[in-house]
């Protein structure tokens, strides 16, 4: 059985409730800008990363350890796992 | 007309070619986690935020504005917007 490359972007959020100091900043910033109409900015992070592995379901299950145990902080932030794609290993 | 709430994700990457430092620095940890099989990372932000317009390009336009003046540096950095839903002002 060969590797086949998943490409996902794992989307790490603050949660609902939780103080966001980058979030605050933009809004304060729009003003200056003379951008109106904009609210409930909420800034975090996107790691885009390339998984071999043999099925979707294991590619995902190392973005998803990955996401748990080193890019996302689970009592602050939330995350999410996208798939953006899928091809040979190699030909990303 | 009445205006509409938008919800958009501006989703900021550092382009092809571009260092990128805390992508090195995740990749230089999956040893200690014990994960193998990950490449390309690449580190970004993503900034959620709602605008209230009278139609879907208006509310656009405001977005990708706030995107290439204030979130991206568009020296090193792209962006894209994606539409997460939309809404009764308030309501969001």
């Amino acid at each position: 059985m060969s590797a086949i490359a998943y490409r996902f972007a794992v989307n790490v959020t603050p949660k609902p409730g939780i103080l966001d100091p980058q979030g605050r900043a933009v809004e304060a910033s729009l003003g200056h800008l003379g951008i109106v109409g904009v609210s409930g900015v909420r800034v975090g992070r996107r790691i885009e990363l390339t998984v071999e592995a043999a099925s979707e379901e294991a590619a995902r299950g190392v973005a998803g350890r990955l996401a748990a145990e080193l890019l996302a902080n689970p009592l602050i932030e939330a995350h999410e796992i996208e798939l953006l794609g899928s091809g040979a290993p190699g030909a990303r």
